[in-house]
């Protein structure tokens, strides 16, 4: 219970943030910007990076910009990602995909736009050291770039219509989900001043495990929670883990990634309980 | 004769660095990205930056870095204003757009990648002082969002099909090539460790006077040395400086625009020189 209460917490710190940053903007293309970036969901990276940040005892207000941050990039790349160009999906977290509303050359901008205020927002937060914020940016934006999810998206891309083995799978996935998932982590570490790379070995898990349960619940999630049709994997002849592990296979890799990051998270004391309790969470998640 | 000199020793400076970046990168998303900002041109804006920082006295190295990501966003601006769901170009400086040579998902992929690096490459330029790379990225990342060179996008997109007035023109303007432009001059500037708005008058001046030049160009201009076709804004029903003023009209307005940027910068005696000349020189240019 204190956890769900926890939980809860974190994700209105985050949506307060990213009202009063974008409430009031008038130009066009923020309408489009704010019907994704406020559909928003769960919340998992900004919420890690808090989550990080409080387990050593740092500053939350640095771990909630930068946090931010990394939730507008991830919301662009998931508009271009839904590009009838890319997976050409016409829904996202149960509503219309941000084409489907504005149109592909909005969709397009607005994509544009939120990775670009991503940068503009860690820029202007003149309240946290100047050093941090330039830190907090080459994390954020070498873990988005081409040597991070967008190298991973072209991996994607280019596994289309083949089987690939579990290597390239895996890399595919590190670059793709995994990179902004170690980021998230990696900017609530220094918001704390420690190593970015202190939770390397717990976040690594979990972005392996957040991909996995996303593979299960292709198959065998409720289309309505989801917010997105099931068996999309299957219909595009995507090689997941399902399609190489069997359904049982692929929860028990679920399971054993789940563990890794919970033993990683030993050095911490209780003060890692909130970090254990969310990745157990991740685990059971329907959406 | 000194000046296409100096000229062409600043492009070559920003084609030597761009090439040391992006040559030996492997991933297949820099391919795409190689392709277009290798085709380069006249390199308009990150010669700027070095010229305002060399007139400054200031220090090239840091002007040409910050620059140089500046070039790397004016391409991706490219790569995603050619797309098919936005202005539909095939032909671009001569070639093939992006999205021709590499299909359109990698397009949008490249110049996500392009706007990405940008801010990466200033974030890995340990050898410039983190508040001055702080400060650019802030004056960069302002200039090409969404109240700068995508704002500018979307007025663009907003007045298809439609004719408008003066002062949209000109917002429209001022947003989608002038932020650019001024910010080129403006980073040049804090390289010298000036003020950023210290040569505002001079760049305003120049990115209008670009634009009316790009006009004027797309009816009298040559398709060849253009790099792209001609009469394209009369064939998409633009409004323009010639459609509003006439042929005349817009020259005069190019010639007044051009003499306002060089009486700006009687402050610099001497030191202005290259910049004077840099502005007949886009006065006539010809692409």
């Amino acid at each position: 219970m204190e956890f769900e209460l926890q939980l809860q917490k974190y994700i209105n710190s985050v949506n307060t943030y990213l009202h009063s940053v974008f409430d009031n903007k008038t130009d066009a293309v923020y309408e489009a910007m704010r019907y994704s970036l406020y559909a928003g969901g769960k919340r998992v990276r900004p919420v890690l990076s808090l989550a990080v940040t409080d387990a050593l005892k740092g500053n939350a207000e640095a771990a909630l910009c930068f946090g931010c941050s990394l939730e507008m990039i991830h919301t662009y790349s998931l508009i271009h990602d839904d590009l009838p160009c890319m997976d050409n999906d016409d829904l996202r977290r149960g509503k219309p995909t941000n084409h489907k509303v504005f149109g592909e050359d909005m969709a397009v901008l607005a994509g544009d736009a939120l990775l670009n205020f991503a940068c503009e927002n860690i820029a202007a937060a003149d309240y946290i050291n100047p050093d941090i914020r330039m830190n907090a940016l080459k994390i954020l934006y070498t873990a988005s770039g081409a040597e991070g999810m967008i190298g991973g998206q072209v991996l994607d891309m280019q596994a289309e219509g083949k089987s690939v083995d579990i290597n390239y799978l895996e890399l595919l996935h590190r670059r793709k989900t995994g990179a902004l998932i170690k980021a998230s982590a990696a900017l609530g570490a220094i918001s704390a001043e420690k190593p970015n790379n202190i939770l390397d070995s717990y976040s690594e898990s979990l972005g392996l495990a957040f991909q996995i349960r996303d593979d299960i619940l292709d198959v065998e999630g409720d289309a309505e929670k989801f917010g997105k049709p099931i068996l999309s994997d299957e219909k595009n002849n995507k090689t997941t883990y399902v399609t190489l592990f069997g359904i049982d296979g692929a929860k028990k890799r679920l399971t054993e990634e789940t563990e890794k990051a919970i033993d990683s998270l030993q050095f911490l004391g209780n003060d890692g309980e909130f970090l254990r309790k969310f990745a157990l969470y991740l685990l059971n998640r329907e959406n």
